[in-house]
């Protein structure tokens, strides 16, 4: 599919995008919002979630922005990679708690395949 | 596999399982730690690895944690939820926090499956 | 490993590609089927298998399709979403039916992780 | 966290829970809103996206359970296997039609695996 | 779905679970068998490739059930990891053979990720 | 994140790298460490963990590497395909190996989705 570019896109594409430039005081829109404005109906959904939810709350921004690039790369997703590490720089990680990021999820990784591969059963005081 | 007591184990088993206990302030070791006794090589790699990257360091040790669940939530890790999830709340992950580590962690794996879906190329600002 | 071509072929992977072609009623098979060549023992299980159950059955062509890219994206095969999106398309389904497909995917990796965080016990009435 | 009863549930929460009922024709929620009720804005969302997508749409709402049994299955959540699977059966999937999915299902995994192990590069039909 | 017993099964599932026997010198099929008989056609094309694949060949079998429990373990499948680390056993596996399977595993998990994380690009030497 | 060169590397840094050097028997470190080379702490415990490891034990290397690879192409990481299946090759591995590694792994992910998908359940005789 192609990306869908604010000239061309409908008015609740429009609205979307509008929103997400004054929200996050940016010119444009990233790719991601570009693609999934083909389902006008999912953008809003999507947008919606992350704006809430992504903003200040109980964690702070960053903190939610390195564990969404842990999930990223436990799935491998470069995309996501790339665009949430911006994110994180962007709210102050430096390349040592990138690093430090990036070392957990490798050990965090480890860990839960030894725990599988052992069957470990759960510790009574973890329930 | 069963689980090495400290009774039974060999004496590299015990030096970890006692630096673990010293280094965490508990009386006992988790039933990971007793599984992967089985392997003493791995016990102390593991444990090494752990000791220095989960401590304090450019990100803090809340925060590592809640990496950690993040991981083991998107692997579906059992075990590893609950011990990484007992961890968050010791270092002092209230209920709100943990809600919105959830979200995140939903979010990022929606979004993630979304950027391969629609093949979305990283922007030129990310590279 | 490099792609088999039917002129270097052996007689059992010749037999295969000739079946795969009369039965899709296409001039050549697609790079997948050259690269399993290497394993014409693979090559002919593999075969077999998707020429029986993705064909007419208790679902539609296209439903399967469908469900056969779900999977890809899941995983994140780019092979496997690129060619069997194609397949999707050629089988019928409208961009607005993609975009759907991959709307419903991207929201089943989100509570799928959210189940596994929230640990949701499976309803009686679902036993 | 424990899953949160109509009864003791905040006013946002019984407005999602009421939608849900009367949506689905059902005299109670599934035990997933439930406990996503622990955060009540993540309850809004995800029910927002769930009511509007998993609706009538470009495709037929079985065939929108179909996927999500799929990728419930590619990630095995025990939850999501169980509570979609029962909805694929109450929208008319038959025996015959969950033993096909599983097929697609279990054969999009195989060939996906081969796909990255062989390393197939995209056909250029396919791009 | 339930399992399929021997007694109740039609000719063509018999004269699969016939084979199992036979081939395998075995008394009853396991579960896994059972169940997949609920659709006779993937019972057939699944033994079919396994009886072909995991006999003896260019690996010794030995060394392809450890390949089966690495990915067993990495896609967290418990009935896979049992089935297949008691086929590892029986063609024998010790203890320490298994533990240093799972070491090898957990590393790999580690690696995979880091590689990701850093965005290794592959070196010459390995095109 | 950049490769860190030997040149500009720390002494930590260029120990590791010389230890691999000579216990490979090689002229440079692959990317992988170059890259890992950032964070000096991880650095030195993912290569203490390999050298112990992956080197001969209960298991001969090249086992050891097969049982990397199907971990990598399980997880889809590109890079950790490549470097692990040279070492594979470099260790003995014949193409014909490579193939039946490839359908061993392809089967087990096969395998690993059907029984998640009938939730069979173990056997007396595996627990």
């Amino acid at each position: 599919m192609k990306p869908i570019a604010y000239a061309d896109a409908p008015e609740a594409v429009r609205a979307v995008f509008d929103d997400i430039k004054a929200t996050r005081k940016v010119d444009d829109v990233n790719n991601f919002w570009k693609y999934l404005a083909n389902d006008p109906r999912m953008l809003a959904h999507v947008w919606s979630s992350l704006k809430e939810m992504m903003g200040p709350g109980h964690l702070d921004p960053l903190t939610k922005e390195l564990i969404y690039v842990a999930v990223s790369i436990t799935n491998n997703c470069g995309y996501c990679m790339a665009s949430h590490g911006a994110g994180a720089r962007a709210k102050g990680a430096s390349e040592e708690m990138m690093n430090e990021l990036f070392a957990v999820v490798g050990l965090a990784n480890m860990t839960n395949s030894l725990a599988n591969a052992y069957k470990v059963p759960v510790d009574e005081a973890f329930k």
